[in-house]
């Protein structure tokens, strides 16, 4: 008779391996060994440089960017961890790619997020920590635990922290508006809404602002920018409505195509957004702002490898 | 070398028999022979009076009113039919129990929608019908086809007859702004959110209306009543805020505990809801009006069944 | 490297709350806390109000009474535990509901014993501790371990302690000999088996008592009492056949219907059920004796838990 | 657009070939053309030499005798059909191997019944069609369709043929009571059931028979005849008992050890069983006598094949 | 009761529609409409604009180029038609990314080949159409049927059409001995296999040609090419040899990297490869000739969609 | 809170009790006490005869000589093993039965080889253990961890210790090639391969030996002996060619049929096997000479318990 004893190793994608250093530092760890690399045709190979044989593997991972080929990474890792005997492989997706597509908005379109849990639990991953998913259903694509963490604390420390006057927190769209509640409440501020509409059938789309927002320092909250288009046009609609000046916070900032250069044209003060995807830093010299998640990460990562609920050193929005 | 054939065979359950006759009636079939009894101890047992080998078997339930009596007696039906050689099974689920249960909102919390989708797949279940299911992303639940229809144009064409003017749709609460916007761009009419708000600790909620709503013709749009609380404080919040006259409408009827009485006080002119939830006759002599869904299901059952896509036939935010 | 630990947390459904409360104390524990709610919609709600993560779960319910909410309470139970990540979720199912209809004896018929088994299965149960079954057939309808206890000890120490003497255990249907066997060798007793016939068509059936026994002490033994009408039959059919005196004995003690007042009406001096069924109290005053199974369970809790084989502790008839 | 067909192909295994052929010929199909070895090293390969694309593919296979060999043979052929993209896989199980070992008896045993139903259902059998199992239960064991099939009315109109006078059926033991029963339904005949005990420790066991049987004849039914040894000793016990003669019927004849030379020379009158288990030409010149139970297998695989319930043509017993 | 009727719907992915256009006409359909984008963001969405509904889909995918963005452009495509209730779904992939990772060479390895069948059978393809797998026992990773075709009786036909004389096909190493035999027997030529080592630590590799081509016309046989590195040594180390000249042959022409320039220089006289992986026109003007596999794939599809066997049409190595 | 235990324990089934015992020895533990039997019928019947509760199972069992009884004895007792509450179940399969039938090579066939690793993974089997898999592609079949040793470096051991000059590797057959290439390397020995060609229709085949073996100490290696037939040819044609000697090494001995007589006749030196499959004593008096896998696969049972990785300790293509 011998007594079990755990191994929490953390290994890092390639996607945002910044990230993964930080999380490791904060958890009091090494990053693991593990070579990945590219072969000329394309395919990904990976493989442990360390044992993981009877370790609570974690790896770190952001499915954006070059999203297929993070995503087949981090299957491909999960994978190899499996076969190579860890006792848990835990997929720390500080971007969860595909989480748009949750649901069928038209006949004969898939669910695409819901793809990318089924993918993930046959490659053998048993647990997923995500932070700020699209919709908090995803966790229900998985029948294995879900740790659903929020930056909205993060963003309202950040904010409480410039001591800003008349605050109205903005939903960009209706869809969002739920998010934008809980900021608005976290940091006592008021709440407005946009909306989209076409007035007139070939028209362009009109954002109509819903609630009152004259005079006050608008924050818009959203889940992520993309290419930055809608957040733009809702920082135009915000200050047209008489918004005394416009911030703007996102956990995941994509900035997919030209957002780079549009934002920094728009007229919003900044954009605040974590580093669950990895900016490079020369773009954070301007408008850009960004703020780390590592310390939430951490702080989840050793609550499941310790297996204490640590829920009480949360927000109550924080989930175990 | 034998032609195969198919057999389109309808039962239904006991929750909500009425429906099921109407979608019969409208299918131009005869609702299958099926016993299901309860015995004394509590528990149903059922049994098909007709051969179901190889047939295409639609089981109509509406899991609301003893919510897990129905969802057992559909599980139940399920295995029989299965068993018995259908070739397949597809749930015409008029209301979906448990869906608000759609993720966790606080720790250690189960997800019991997604549950259900899960017993409803082991016990045979290949496809599922739907109608307003309290989030879109339910559909992700299943990994089996689900068709997800909605009562929205139904209720436009309900209130287009009533000839109103000056109207504005009204999101109960901000998470439901998205599908209140559907039904406001298919009247043409504008659209208020509600928001609710608890101004200070031990104070009790107050509920704001987000928009212009000053002699307006207001439509709150829900997907189900529940008690109806939180629905005539917003007829409360509305007329408050200066609106003219409020109706309600909401797909699923509820009504748990006192909503009948609570409602015929209230002051709404009308509660518009369908027949997914079988509403006693006596209860609709007041302002509670129900609309059926039976056209719009039994365009689906025949639509599944004969491998003919109608998505032509339908609104483009009915899913095939 | 660090130890891995184990926690044994036991909850409550609310069906059996007093036998759960036993087998705490028996296992020298308290009742984990857990908010257990029925929403006004007939919707069942449940939140663990103590961390479960990396503990083994285990679960006291009855599925018995209001069968259908007591199991999807398990259900949604095993549910929030497994996402809540426990390290294993044992179901303690004191009473096996549907445990009957275990197989298809007549034609379109559904196993709904077996669709139990896999409801319990995919909402996350990895183990579950029963007391005789109807029949031994159920543990094959998990793939997971079935650990099934038996109250027959128990019965035998109970009539033992009586010196009866001259004592035969009978078996009130054919199909259930097997068990009233295993009785009368624990007690060294005789065995008689009756059988119910139809003489002629539209004849009501007789029941007729295959061996002797004229002047003797009967106790009919079966799983379980449900309306009492069969057991009071066969009292009558055994007093009718010569016997002294009659006691009936069963684990289950269902008791619907108006059986309560049949069986206080009937010739039996006694009826012994033990506690896997809750017995209001003020129903134990007459006839009916219950006699607590709460030792048993807790043995076969702290055994699975300790991962020692207790079996020699046991009957060789307990398996674990 | 294409209309769909489905063939109808029985195949045989090699373990009771006669039985395949005369259902084939029930049918009005030829057997088809399979090959079937076993290499030097013991292992089995089988290859279809027709197509079986898209076909409806029967496999008759009696798993008793080389049970393993049989059982394996039966999976392999199912793989490489379904591999071969058969429409659908039915095993004509015509003994099922292990059926009695259903259930854990003993601590730390194996319940094989279900095992083998785990591997049936692996290796791609979509059906299976069953006669007198061991235990109904064990279709509960499958999550797929099984037709269980009953040979007690060909043994009925086989004893009825005979005109026997003052019959009693009699149960070999306890467990088998139910069966028993049943046949006695049939035949309008009583019921006996015998009962083994063990008077004291270290002493051998004893069969009592409950119930009357003086001067009656007696037919031992059974599902099964092993090594003979029990049902010999209840012959005994039921001509010590008074009976004035014996008949033996059970469905499976397995035959083993010295089972045929023990019978020769025991005390009933005749031995009679199915074609369920091959019994060698030889081995029925004496008190052995095999009925066949192709006509009814042939109407169930056609019935399954033709998707038309002929329930109503069978027995009330015969589940479809 | 109605007919049952199927429709053979051919989809393309982007990775090679050239290809899929040609399987198309060669099976007398029209390619199927789907619309296929690639989101600012990196994300693929695949939407089918016409209904799938009950049909037989085939997705034309060759997992190549950017391996994972053709992975999962073919899994988002298997899901959508999945959930828009095709029959089927059949993946015809024209060439299976990482196919060489098919087993652990080292330890901590994945085993990616496994992991990409399990990532197609939980989209919900159905079946799959292969060709020239690097091994054979890739079909054993699916436990859905795997047609595996091969091209190496279109080389042969190649070459035999040029009646070459003194021909020698040579594996271009040990582990693609088989392969090369195949071809060799195919065309009744010699046998050659060439053998890499490293005759001391620190020196390069040398490979040795193992069999007699002093004054042949040599053939290389692989089933792909990759950077074409090795195939080039190969001819290199043949020639050297004393062989006459060198021809390539190979399924599948990857060419990665400088590929297309190396080959060029090199000093085989042709490389003839397959349109399983798109090569550009401007690729085809030197030494690189494509020879098409639409006739072979559009038999498949054909065969597998008509139920029918045509395995007589083609050569005896052609699995169906 | 208690902490969690584990216990290696190692059983044996009937098919090479011997090894077991050895690799028991070796690493330090009993053999665990089961009762594993064969009933009179052919069944076989596993109990385990102390508490595995808890514990790390390990079963050591040979799939060879009579192949479907030894894979179902390990399938039962992997069966009893799982429902008796082991913590982990790990199969040391020291010869995988059908392996050879590990891809369809005409049309029709089963996969057998992955139809194993799907029984082995149903019935409970947590991991496995192998040694010189037919093809190391068979890891792939099983998405549990393999460890797949190999006893190459034993072989290469025994002949080094021999100190033979002018050594050449020679591989039975091209599909062999790489295997003999990675002994040839271990030694420092040239390599030859054989070519089975058939040269005219109806003639008899003919062994070719491609690469020059005249005048050397010829080592032929398989995976496997069978027949003998093969392996007999080979050695005849390398004499034919010029070879100076040889001997035969081959992991695993079946030498079925009339392998031993044969062998003892034929014109090798020796014929070297590992103890994976039973020898009997009586039959390595002669060519045939055995060496142990006991202390491999002792150690690779140690390593899988302790969670260590010892790769270290092996040669760099011992896989972990």
């Amino acid at each position: 008779m011998v007594e079990v004893h755990k191994t929490l190793k953390l290994f890092s994608g390639r996607s945002n391996r910044d990230l993964a250093q930080k999380i490791a530092k904060e958890c009091g760890v090494e990053l693991g060994k593990v070579s990945v690399t590219t072969f000329a045709n394309g395919e990904i190979y990976a493989r442990y440089l360390e044992s993981v044989r009877g370790c609570d593997v974690f790896i770190v991972q952001s499915v954006a960017g070059k999203v297929n080929d993070n995503l087949m990474e981090l299957l491909i890792m999960a994978d190899a961890a499996k076969r190579a005997s860890a006792r848990s492989v835990t997929a720390v997706l500080t971007h969860y790619g595909y989480s748009r597509q949750d649901k069928k908005s038209a006949a004969r379109e898939p669910i695409t997020a819901k793809l990318v849990a089924n993918l993930m639990t046959i490659s053998g991953i048993d647990r997923s920590i995500c932070i700020d998913l699209h919709q908090g259903q995803i966790q229900g694509f998985f029948d294995t635990p879900v740790n659903h963490l929020t930056a909205l604390p993060i963003f309202a420390d950040y904010f409480n922290a410039m001591e800003l006057e008349n605050v109205c927190v903005v939903s960009p769209d209706v869809g969002r508006a739920k998010a934008a509640k809980k900021l608005a409440d976290l940091m006592d501020a008021d709440l407005a809404i946009m909306s989209k509409t076409r007035p007139e059938h070939n028209a362009s789309e009109v954002t109509t602002v819903i609630g009152n927002v004259t005079g006050k320092t608008c924050i818009i909250n959203d889940d992520m920018i993309d290419t930055g288009g809608s957040v733009i046009n809702g920082v135009d609609a915000l200050l047209e409505a008489g918004a005394k000046e416009v911030y703007v916070c996102a956990t995941h900032g994509l900035f997919s195509g030209k957002a780079y250069e549009r934002i920094e044209q728009a007229d919003m003060l900044k954009v605040i957004v974590c580093d669950t995807v990895a900016v490079p830093k020369s773009r954070t010299r301007g408008k850009i702002e960004v703020v780390s998640v590592a310390p939430l990460l951490a702080k989840a990562v050793n609550n499941v490898f310790y297996d204490e609920s640590v829920s009480e050193l949360f927000d109550p929005d924080f989930q175990i």
